[in-house]
């Protein structure tokens, strides 16, 4: 077998090939705009070097992705596909150069089918807007990652992005019904179709959710749509402790008997963080830990009894302060305290590491419990929030007067690895592996299952070009 | 390469291999004990011979399984893998010989995490005690498959089995946590965890369900628990004939604004034909056509609004009579129509093929006028039942006294399945493709899948061992 990872270089009759398949003006070689598109939102501290693409693709049709794939293919060119760029895992970076393929101009909203509750889509379109779109039919999109603002939903896909409402819905890939796909050899196929359910042939629209590029190119998906709750009320829960707020979140689902839209988790730190950010106070800034609560219903009074439930039941177990927002404005006002950790982090620290730890719902205490005594020996801090409801930890590890950085930072990651194991744990819940953790997988998942993996891969891309070196660990 | 599908006989030496493995009591070559696993629920008339494995398996063990499998890879022998044997679409059938593989020894229900909201379970066990455990202690586990009461869940798992609820939670596949699993060489790894969220991998898990058996072999599944939903209402709404019934039911979510646990179809045949068979009346018997409508809730007040104003609604679209089943006995007379009629069925006539039909859920009216143009010509009947609400029937196509059966149902079928691909529709919902329906894939995947299918099998079982033949057209 020739070297999985041998290509070749972008000529300049390539390049020409290219331009002249979809056009000039959606290919670049502009040095800044490479600059730009070099890296995702893991800081360059975690990688050290700059990988840059040899060409800028921005496809505006299957057509075009089609195109660009079979020269690809044709001429042994790795191909990294690459949605808004906010990833957390240097998934989209371009390790091996040759193309980067932005989906920006592929932002179109096909179809929204009232009749069947779907909504077909093109993979540049910003996931916020399919919520929009759909509620305005009074329809709810289920898929609400912290990043909707920005991020483009076939990054979502490619990455099973999760979010605000998994515990309800599911993440991405249980939105899916289908995926038009461009495989690596430019092929164009669908996989599923408008229908709720289909055992014609394998399941590969979700094997394709998380995939991260590595598979096929995704260039339509059909999701699904729901009716549209007709009210909401989220809460914030003031406790003294983390450890009483985290103990609390499995009695929601199992002594209120009821499964909440959301439940979201911010430690101390983390309430601190983001008021020193905003530069302004928000509600439980100075609880030991605080918990969102989102409850859905189309019953405005039951919905009611439900919050007052909630809110006693959490009482009872030590909250110390409950807030409730019902209005647009209140509501903004606790979410704004959550959504604004990732961008309070990175706007403190230079250096940090965002842990994706994800473990069974029921062992988030020990998780936490675990986390501290697993840095502290190495004089590192950590920063704790994340979707507590469903036990996936956005663990932030920073140490802003640290030497050796690294070496601690890798020495405490081996450390809480090996207990998170112990505890059912694993490594990603949904920022994905990317380049970031690819190092990390042989704790995760044993010699079979990554050769498994990787056979899956070369099954799709025998050539090895799309997105070639991520997920696992390929020895490159 | 070598022909994929020469294999080696089972020779003295090797049974005597196996049975030292996994004891002598778990393996048998009786002549009729291999007759009655040599088939499942489809008639014989569909493929004419019988297909009988040289050796029966009856493993007790995940290693009992690995056990076989490396003799199996080894010698290069093939193995079909087999649960209750109620399938659907030929998928358990032994058709190059070789070992059926029956999990009937492996029904223990390992664990039930409260905590959690999983449960953990062998692949023999039989899907309906999973039912009951899990609301013994007032949790629900959503897979509803029709053949509940015999069908063990591995096999569910296997079809990626829909059933009674797949609108309100999804079919099986949706179900699932995390599979173990025994590899064709052998290894024994696990896709997934008891994790709400994993993007560790590619999604392995959700690629097992409906993979019929082709890819590895399940040995353990960990399913989701929900909380019991504390209340249910059955509707059996009676209308003049199927289009005004069919017409209804995008209304429920549409205009009702609700999303139902079940709705189910049945025609004025069904009814009839299940009435016949029960020799009793059944409610709505003299219906043209028949839905039932199920809602589920925790409030006993809000359910008895919601389901008056579903009873109202559909009277507004032609319902002349609504029966409301709110006891069991009262439910249980409601359901035994419904899954009366493959009894039915199979009692009446000995000759026919059950349809597995999903189209987009707004396209089922069209589906069922195309069904009267494209069977009337060729002097065929059906009768139609199945899951209104996600699209898919089960159209079971008859002929009592017809000459050339098999030249009139396929020049049928090739009609039918042009007009259903052009409606958005495919092949099979949830009975899955097997060995029945592989000859018809290549109407509705692309040759491009259809390679990618093979390639993605080969790269889970590289020797072609396991459950070989099924699922698309190999030439054999």
């Amino acid at each position: 077998m020739t070297d999985l990872f041998s290509y070749n270089k972008i000529t300049a009759e390539i390049a020409e090939e290219i331009r002249k398949k979809i056009g000039a003006n959606n290919v670049s070689t502009d040095e800044e705009k490479l600059e730009s598109y070099s890296h995702d939102e893991v800081p360059q501290s975690n990688y050290g070097r700059k990988y840059i693409a040899e060409l800028l693709v921005f496809p505006e049709s299957t057509q075009h992705v089609s195109e660009i794939m079979k020269i690809a293919h044709d001429e042994r060119i790795p191909v990294t596909p690459r949605g808004a760029g906010t990833g957390l895992s240097s998934g989209a970076l371009p390790v091996f150069g040759g193309i980067v393929m932005s989906f920006e101009k592929m932002n179109r909203i096909i179809e929204l089918d009232e009749d069947n509750l779907t909504i077909t889509v093109e993979p540049g379109v910003v996931t916020a807007e399919i919520s929009r779109m759909a509620s305005r039919h009074d329809l709810l999109y289920a898929g609400d990652p912290c990043s909707g603002d920005a991020s483009f939903i076939g990054g979502n896909i490619a990455e099973n992005a999760g979010g605000n409402k998994v515990i309800k819905y599911g993440a991405t890939g249980a939105q899916l019904l289908a995926l038009e796909a461009v495989l690596a050899d430019g092929s164009v196929t669908w996989f599923g179709g408008k229908r709720r359910k289909d055992v014609t042939g394998l399941d590969f629209v979700h094997l394709m959710a998380g995939s991260e590029g590595i598979l096929a190119v995704i260039t339509k998906a059909v999701l699904k749509l729901l009716p549209l709750p007709r009210h909401s009320v989220d809460l914030l829960a003031a406790f003294p402790d983390a450890r009483s707020a985290i103990n609390f979140v499995p009695r929601i689902v199992t002594e209120g008997g009821l499964i909440p839209a959301s439940v979201e988790f911010m430690d101390d730190k983390a309430l601190k963080l983001v008021e020193k950010y905003l530069n302004a106070s928000v509600p439980a800034g100075d609880a030991g830990a605080a918990l969102i609560i989102q409850l859905e219903g189309n019953d405005e009074e039951r919905l009611e009894e439900q919050f007052e439930a909630i809110g006693k039941l959490s009482q009872r177990h030590g909250a110390y302060e409950v807030y409730v927002a019902d209005t647009r404005s209140t509501k903004e006002r606790i979410w704004q305290a959550r959504k604004g950790v990732p961008e309070a982090l990175s706007a403190f620290y230079s250096r940090y590491t965002k842990e994706d730890l994800v473990v069974p719902t029921a062992s988030v205490p020990k998780l936490l419990e675990m986390l501290r005594g697993e840095t502290e020996p190495y004089g590192l801090e950590y920063i704790t929030y994340g979707h507590a409801g469903d036990g996936n930890m956005h663990c932030t590890i920073v140490c802003p007067e640290c030497d050796n950085w690294h070496d601690r930072l890798h020495a405490a990651q081996q450390r809480i690895y090996a207990k998170l194991i112990k505890m059912g744990g694993t490594l990603s819940g949904e920022h994905g592996i990317g380049y970031k953790r690819r190092g990390y997988m042989k704790f995760f998942l044993d010699d079979a299952q990554i050769e498994l993996i990787k056979r899956v891969k070369l099954a799709f891309d025998p050539q090895n070009i799309l997105n070639p070196g991520k997920l696992v660990d390929w020895g490159k």
